[in-house]
């Protein structure tokens, strides 16, 4: 909450040893080049979506070592790297993938050039917030594929930590859902929200003098006077059907929505759109939620669903909570470096990217190559590479309109992939990633 | 980082417009209780472990509304909302399980009594402590009962929210993890830190006159000369025999540990340990990382590894990132409330809990029963409710030693589980609940 953590300490402990030792050795200096990127994609994902970069732009700043950090960080630190922390600034570069653009297996999301001391620091942090807010996006943007034009509302603050929470929503609204229920994520991003009531609100109604329904009515009534006729009007906490007459009786045949949170989704929607029409709410929207997922939303596409709420599975990656992306150092002095660890290979060499697509616009291929080298191509492409940061400085957009064009990127990636890739079974990445080496 | 959220915005805005209608008609002054339960445990989990108590007593005095909180509210609230809020401060009362008890479907983890309009805000950042702290404490509990004696390290940091990360850490710790790699979460709770160098830093020494096995050796000896003999080195960046070679060469016999990242750990541990011995490096010890979970963990219990290091499945609560509890009104005026959404039933009436067990201390069954009525029992039993606040004022112990206090609670609690409920196989919770009606 009001616990101003200190930015520099959201890291793991071997940066700093590291850091010790490099200085100590002579090698803090060298120039390095780290990048961070996923070595595939969460089971059977056909793309992903990369979110976090606005966060990093609105963090770099903050991470720094004041003196309760250093205070910290004497116990096991000598006066040199203490002193090289009092003074610490980032003042590389860092480019990569816009917020929003789509990535695969290799992409070089970001690049971190810079001393080994300035970039080696920043591993955790950076890694935290893209590991968290791709997760999100790319969980995100399925659900928001399948379900069409209908909005969705993110409302799933109460499944994940209440700092990731914030997160969640902005990744959310990244990838194209329509609002959230979280109102820090309003106060900080601009995100419009959504809420009403919910089951409390009408057991509170509850009256020894009077049965359920009854309570629901008032509930109801209550809830219009306050809120409008405008309102959505929670309809499951007794009986669906009772629930749908007392709403249209609080409300009048111009009722905004009902919401149904439980049960089965199809056959209930059915139901109650007949109902709403019989009573005359042809204008009534149905609102849905209780455990969707891109799936279930999926399944419920040819019903007379208006718009969904989402919660759990969006907070959660829906399987996927983090995106596995790591922060590997791939260039000293120019020279490109990489480990040999079983199954953990990493490409050595700074890199680009650029994305191949046919004359439609469907993408068919990603090309990673040695930064500043791209390759000849005829095909129509997109350089995917973008300047965050240089020397220090952050040169990207992080203006009120980066969110919107974040949104946009995701869209129009979106539109871009091939048919099998939208497919939300398992299956390959949808378009190939082609490494040209060094 | 330094970006003071807003406490009482880490809440979904149907919470405000609950408040906003309840005070409207009159019923935002009834007294209720609201109750923190979980229905069912992930799936297939035996038990789960509370956590997030002492981070909601932290937080409950920060949850205000100041100016710039309200003007945000101003929006879509009316002014006599904004005046209530103006002036909110919780003032009722909450009991609940000590913070590393064990729980169970049906467990009243915590109540919360007082208005209706001072329990109902309460509602998004309760659950979102609790969801994420108890996913994470109790997937550790899991992972500390495979490694047995052996120490494990937290180090999941980079794989989740950045600030998710402090609290995985403090969760981790009270489940019986000995250590994180989470520099904040040592400022901020005390928690020993452990960490060394990654595979950058042996990469950081390549140089175009010596090969990649003599960089390593370089990495080791500078790492070794800034931090000791003592220190772990990570021997799998190129080739684990040669790395270990290069290790005791670096620092001698009395290295005091070496890492292993990648690999078939079992195979690579029994290689590493006959050649520590050869070495005369017998007092060196074997840390082993790279995706472990639960059950890896417990497939090493056989090989000579001395500890391990847990990342991702840690933090992502190891197949459950969420311990799905919910918040539900209960009581209106001293009557029960419940409502019948299909599969969402609640059980009406404020509870507390206590927990039979045999004279041997193994647990038998949980007892849930109307506030103020234990039943009689001849069994041994233990009290599971315990005040946490009073008319608004912390009385639950919070200082230094309750962490300390949570953690033993855990191992305690760990040990009075049993035999069956220690599988780590999928099946039913290790004892049944009983619920005795109003």
């Amino acid at each position: 909450m009001n616990d101003p953590v200190l930015a520099g300490l959201l890291t793991d402990k071997y940066e700093m040893t590291m850091l010790a030792a490099a200085l100590r050795d002579g090698t803090a200096d060298r120039r390095t080049t780290f990048e961070l990127f996923a070595r595939r994609l969460p089971e059977g994902r056909r793309y992903g979506v990369v979110a976090g970069t606005g966060r990093l732009l609105e963090t770099l700043p903050q991470f720094r070592f004041d003196d309760e950090a250093r205070q910290l960080l004497a116990q096991f630190l000598d006066p040199d790297t203490l002193g090289y922390l009092r003074d610490y600034r980032f003042g590389g570069d860092i480019d990569g993938y816009a917020e929003g653009e789509l990535y695969f297996p290799g992409s070089p999301v970001l690049s971190v050039s810079g001393s080994f001391a300035e970039c080696v620091v920043l591993e955790t942090l950076l890694l935290s917030i893209f590991n968290h807010d791709t997760a999100i996006a790319s969980a995100a943007a399925r659900m928001v594929r399948a379900a069409g034009e209908r909005p969705l509302i993110e409302m799933g603050s109460r499944r994940t930590h209440e700092r990731a929470a914030v997160a969640a929503a902005r990744a959310a609204y990244i990838a194209g859902f329509a609002a959230s229920s979280n109102l820090e994520a309003q106060r900080r991003y601009g995100i419009p929200t959504e809420g009403t009531a919910a089951h409390a609100f009408t057991m509170l109604h509850t009256r020894k003098d009077r049965p359920p329904e009854a309570a629901e009515l008032a509930a109801f009534r209550a809830q219009v006077d306050a809120l409008g006729v405008e309102t959505t009007l929670l309809v499951d906490t007794y009986d669906v059907t009772t629930g749908v007459a007392n709403a249209v009786a609080a409300a009048g045949a111009t009722l905004g929505a009902v919401r149904i949170d439980s049960g089965e989704l199809g056959v209930l929607t059915r139901q109650v759109r007949e109902q709403l029409d019989q009573l005359g709410a042809t204008g009534t929207r149905i609102v849905v939620s209780g455990d969707l997922d891109e799936f279930s939303i999926a399944g419920l596409r040819s019903e007379p669903v208006d718009s969904y709420g989402v919660g759990t599975s969006l907070v959660t990656g829906s399987g996927a909570p983090t995106a596995n992306m790591v922060y590997k150092l791939v260039e000293v002095d120019g020279m490109p470096v990489q480990k040999r660890s079983s199954h953990k290979e990493s490409h050595g060499g700074h890199k680009e990217a650029l994305r191949l697509s046919r004359p439609t616009g469907t993408i068919t291929e990603e090309v990673v190559y040695p930064a500043g080298q791209p390759p000849a191509t005829t095909e129509p492409f997109r350089a995917l590479t973008t300047p965050l940061v240089r020397g220090g400085q952050i040169v990207a957009d992080t203006g009120v309109n980066a969110l919107a064009a974040a949104r946009a990127l995701v869209a129009s990636g979106l539109h871009s992939l091939p048919w099998e890739g939208l497919k939300l079974a398992h299956g390959d990445p949808a378009i190939p990633t082609v490494l040209i080496p060094v």
